[in-house]
């Protein structure tokens, strides 16, 4: 029975729904007042929490004292790596975006990543300097099976970017003097979505992208599912269809092999026999009317409302968000996804809420700073004393 | 963020890992040593947990105090609704079990399971009577959709008894005189099974069911599952072939539809032509060489596999459990779960320790007490205060 550790839950708490009162925070964790009083205190003491009276709520004839985050206590940059660009915000401690850039990739070997992301970086310490607040943390979100828990922040495998065992954080951490959490991209946005979008207040909410691959984020019991082996999530290798299409993962019929883009741009050039090569052309032609490129779209919503089905009966979450840069071909899906959800739903779990929600990469970006900020409030709320010397800045 | 409250989940940690000192519980359970003291305090006034010196342990020169579950402090009955039967045991706080009883079942409608489940109950209250201990509650476990949040205990739809809107806890109650839990059958095992079992100490692992359906109870994030609808773990209804047979459940080629008892004996029939009406008959055929049959069998544990992939690859859970009746032909199934899990698997959740581990309705019965256990933790360290009237024995 593993929980989350008191202070991390704390922060995350008011971060999401403060300020509030420390009964309220009580409440929100299911922590006892006691122990809420004893979370607070060091983030008060390193000024990551501040506390104020609330405004018109009395209580027992004196002012409710407020805890919230102190924004301005420190800022952190979060970094989405995409097959060609790299999105980057300055969030400050409540994650709100203070700046953003992009830069364009050339390639997507590591070491034409690597040199990008440390120039996007510092254009973004320079922003942090001109607020004179320090950044202490960089989140950078990958597709792919990402070892959380090594210290080098190992990228073990990105189908997409072709990257095996890159020790990620360890490189951008020399590179840039900061400390960082690499994570799997999916799951940062699912974070952020916690925090702030679509999954505030939820035990248990599943996020869905669609575009170039198809991923998945999942909150159950009110917290991202990581897997034990660092691998959770994969929607996009579900697989629907005995008898579909081969996948590079070397079975057939996953999600990705029939609903991904590159899925999609294979099987409208195969069936209109057009030399359709994007995403793009492929959903020019279906919105033109093309006969077959519009199956091809309906065969992909049908295959993710089939996937969304599984995950349904499975889990029952609250709630299923989809998001990507997929949706803009969402008008095609749409039919496809509803008909196969609702045959595949078993019995009360059908009242799934299903959403979508466009989200920009900068959403995305800034999921990688949510994870960079939990790391930052993970480690100052350890076990281990944090001192003065580790509290100067790492970038001042 | 929600978490257990933390009374329940001292009790629990200390009932699966004890005896425990107050140090280990606040490690296990990542509460405070403040709120572990408090957690146990009125646990320990009404006497289900108890404490004394530990053995040959010492800390800081005086003996660490060991706190463990009074066993003997109240007795529960758990029972488990099949088709032909109704198991039930008496277990005690520790829920261990102290006395075993069957009965057959001459129909499966409300009226024919009631009366035996009633007389089932007294039978075992009977025994508890010989120990001197009241009974505190009674837990039943039913497959299907059971609505654990309402007072009646709902069991909204019960394909396999045929049952729809039945308010079980309700009735079961009246006729008893005890608080009733009522709890899906599968889940009520996980409890089990994360208690004393194949799931002791995981942070996540799934249990799936195989026999007359296919059943999977899921822990993350080391509690059960439940559905935001209370429908969860419906592994039987996920769709591994769009062209697969139809399923009663309106959907084609769900799990169930192609490898519980009914679908192996229904196919089994087909495709050998012989009288085949009952699991035991189409194994009989299958393990005397019958080529056709033996398929049958091949293509149920490629569905299995094929889904447990699916589970693996969303959850990664540490452990996979393959239980249930239909274990007998594990034999004819293990070829096609082993291959089509290996296919499936994506990445490093190929490295999830899949186990196989017959459990004997008994224990599906000893979940059901288990969960009776944690309701009445539960109400016993809620924020209403029990009075001397409510500890009063139901059952004395």
């Amino acid at each position: 029975m593993t929980s989350l550790a008191s202070g991390e839950s704390v922060f995350t708490i008011v971060l999401s729904h403060g300020p509030l009162t420390r009964a309220q925070i009580a409440g929100r964790t299911g922590l006892s007042a006691a122990a809420v009083t004893k979370a607070v205190r060091p983030l008060m003491a390193a000024g990551y929490l501040v506390e104020g009276p609330g405004e018109g709520s009395r209580a027992l004839g004196r002012p409710a004292t407020l805890v919230r985050v102190d924004a301005g206590a420190a800022f952190f940059v979060g970094v989405k790596v995409t097959g060609d660009e790299i999105i980057a915000v300055l969030t400050d401690l409540c994650c709100r975006v203070r700046a953003a850039a992009r830069l364009p990739l050339t390639g997507r070997a590591p070491e034409r990543v690597l040199p990008v992301l440390t120039e996007l970086v510092r254009e973004l310490l320079t922003e942090a300097d001109g607020f004179g607040v320090a950044v202490r943390g960089l989140g950078i979100a990958v597709s792919g099976d990402v070892d959380v828990d090594s210290a080098e922040g190992m990228v073990r495998y990105s189908p997409f970017l072709e990257w095996r065992e890159v020790p990620l954080a360890g490189i951008a951490g020399t590179a840039t003097g900061l400390p960082v959490t690499v994570e799997n991209d999916v799951r940062a946005l699912t974070v952020a979505e916690q925090w702030f979008g679509a999954g505030v207040g939820l035990d248990s909410f599943a996020l869905v992208t669609v575009g170039a691959g198809i991923g998945c984020g999942l909150v159950v019991h009110g917290r991202v599912v990581s897997g034990a082996h660092g691998v959770a999530g994969e929607l996009g290798h579900v697989s629907i269809d005995p008898d579909g299409p081969p996948c590079y993962c070397g079975n057939r019929g996953c999600v990705e092999a029939v609903a991904a883009d590159p899925a999609i741009v294979r099987a409208v050039r195969e069936v209109t026999g057009r030399p359709v090569t994007t995403p793009a052309e492929a959903l020019e032609l279906a919105r033109a009317g093309d006969r077959g490129a519009r199956q091809v779209y309906a065969a992909a919503g049908q295959a993710i409302g089939r996937a969304i089905g599984s995950v349904v009966n499975l889990l029952g979450p609250e709630r299923v968000v989809i998001s990507g840069e997929g949706l803009a071909a969402y008008d095609l899906f749409a039919d496809g996804i509803r008909d196969a959800f609702a045959a595949a739903a078993f019995g009360t779990a059908a009242q799934c809420d299903v959403v979508t929600r466009p989200l920009p990469f900068e959403e995305w970006a800034r999921g990688a700073a949510a994870t960079a900020i939990q790391s930052f409030i993970g480690s100052a709320t350890s076990a281990t004393p944090v001192t003065s010397k580790e509290q100067s800045g790492v970038h001042q």
